[in-house]
C-alpha cells in the first residue's frame, strides 16, 4: 500500500521564502509514501511577462529543488512539486518529481499552456512520462492544471503504464471535478489532484482559485475531497497494483480493446 | 433549435416484429427532429453466436431500414437506430441513421465490441464519421454504447466537427454516467445516450440493462435523464451552433491547443 497525502494550500505570489518555508513544514510533518503540492507552489501563479519568469524561476538542478530533493531522500518520500523552471534561456511551468534514489527524480514541463501564461513560459517539450518507481513498486505519471482538458494527456501516461496520475494544480473553473472520474476510469488509473486555493489579482485582472483537490480511484470514485478554501492535507492509502489489470471481464481489456487505426 | 428525442424502451430478445412496431409506434408519435433509439432495437442484445446473427440481422439497404428511411423523409426527422446488421457474409452491431433527405443517410459499425459480441458480430469498420446535415443545420456523430470507454471515440466525432453525439446503448454497468460528462467537456458536443432497460438471460447468464437514458450538455450539464426501468421519451431542445466555437477565453482552444506530437 502507498500512503498519500494530497496539499491544498495557497502559495503567495512571488514570496518565494514564504511558500518554500511552508512546503517544508507540510513535508517534514508529511507521513506518506507520496505528498502532491500544487502547481507553480513555491512562486504563485499570476506571472504575466517572461522577465518575471526569468526573475523569479529556478533551475530543477538548482539549489532549492536539491533541498527538497535531499528531504525526499531523508524522509524516503516521493514529493511533487510544481514550480517555474528556467532551463538554459527557457522558461517552462513544470513539477518536480522528486523520489527518495535520486536518480529516478525527474522534471515535468507543462504540455498545455493556459490562459496568459504563453507570455511567460514556453511550450513544455518533456511530453507525457511515467517513473517506475520500484523501491515502492509505483508508476507515477505526472500532468499539470489545463492538461486535465485533453483526454489524451492522462491517456497517454496510462498506455505508459501509470498507476496513479499526480496532478498539481492551480485550478480556477469548477467543471475539472465532472471530467476527472472519466480520466480515472478511461484508463484505470488513480488520480491525486493537489489544487490550490485563494485569490490573485494582476492588472486589475482578479484569478480565484477553487481548492477543492481531491483523489480519484481508479474506478472513478471520489476517495478524498478538500473543501473549497483553506489549507488541508488530504491523505489516503491506496493499493498501486490493482491497476494493472486492464481486463475487466474474459473478453474485455480496456487497453488491449483500442482500435487506434480508427482514432483521429 | 433542434428538437430531440431520447427513446428508452425494452426490447424483446429476437422478437422483432414487436420490437419494430414498438419503434415505429415511437416514431409516428413524436414531433422531434432527432430521435434516438438503443443499440439492437429491433431484435434485443444477447446473442450468442454467429448463426443467430445471420438469423436475426437486416441489410442496411433492405427492406426493414426502408420503412424506417420512409418514416424518416416522411416525418421530417432524423432517426438514430441500432440494429443487426448483415453484410455480404458479414454481421455488425450498427447503428441506422437515416435523414429525411435519404442520400445523406449513414450506417455506423460498432468500433469496440463488448463481451460475447465478438463471436456474433465483426469489428466495425466504418470508423467514426459525422455526418454535415444541412437542412438542419446539423453536424451528427454517432458511436455505440462500448465505444463511450474510449476517449478516442467522441474525440475523434468531436475533431471531425460534431455538435451532437447519438449514443445507441445497451449499458449493463453503473459508471458510464461518470465518464459521459468528460466526453461532452472535453470536445464541447452535446451527448445523447438511448440505453435500454430491463433483462436477458442466455445459458444461465443473466444481463441486467440499466437504463438511465441522458442528454448532456457540452459544458458537461445533465439536460435531462430517464429512470432506471420503464419506457420514457426524453425531450429536449438544442442549439447546436453552441458547440463550434472551441475558444473558451482569447488565448485558449481546447482543440487548437491540442500537442498531438505528445500524445500516445
Amino acid at each position: 500500500m502507498i500512503d498519500i497525502s494530497i496539499v491544498q494550500f495557497c502559495p503567495k505570489l512571488f514570496d518565494k521564502k514564504s511558500n518554500i518555508n511552508k512546503i517544508e513544514q507540510f513535508i517534514e510533518a508529511d507521513k506518506s509514501d507520496l505528498i502532491v503540492f500544487p502547481e507553480l507552489a513555491t512562486t504563485g501563479y499570476s506571472f504575466i511577462t517572461a522577465k518575471e519568469a526569468e526573475e523569479h524561476s529556478d533551475e530543477f538542478n538548482g539549489k532549492i529543488m536539491k533541498r527538497f530533493q535531499e528531504m525526499a531522500t531523508r524522509k524516503n518520500k516521493i514529493i511533487v512539486l510544481g514550480f517555474a523552471e528556467k532551463f538554459r534561456t527557457e522558461f517552462y511551468n513544470s513539477a518536480a518529481i522528486l523520489f527518495p534514489e535520486k536518480e529516478y527524480s525527474a522534471c515535468y514541463r507543462k504540455t498545455h499552456l493556459f490562459y496568459r501564461e504563453r507570455f511567460c513560459f514556453s511550450e513544455g517539450n518533456t511530453g507525457f512520462f511515467v517513473v517506475d518507481y520500484k523501491p515502492f513498486d509505483l508508476k507515477l505519471g505526472t500532468m499539470i492544471c489545463y492538461d486535465w482538458r485533453f483526454p489524451e494527456a492522462a491517456r497517454t501516461l496510462g498506455i505508459k503504464g501509470a498507476d496513479i496520475i499526480a496532478c498539481p494544480s492551480n485550478l480556477v473553473t469548477n467543471i475539472w471535478h465532472l471530467a476527472m472520474p472519466a480520466r480515472a476510469i478511461e484508463n484505470k488509473v488513480f488520480l491525486a489532484v493537489a489544487n490550490r486555493y485563494g485569490t490573485e489579482e494582476r492588472e486589475g485582472q482578479e484569478l480565484f482559485f477553487n481548492g477543492d483537490s481531491a483523489l480519484w480511484s481508479y474506478n472513478g470514485t471520489l476517495l478524498a475531497v478538500a473543501q473549497k478554501e483553506g489549507d488541508e492535507v488530504l491523505k489516503s492509502s491506496i493499493d498501486p497494483k490493482l491497476t494493472r489489470n486492464k481486463a475487466f471481464n474474459e473478453y474485455n481489456d480496456i487497453f488491449k480493446d483500442r482500435r487506434s487505426n480508427y482514432y483521429a
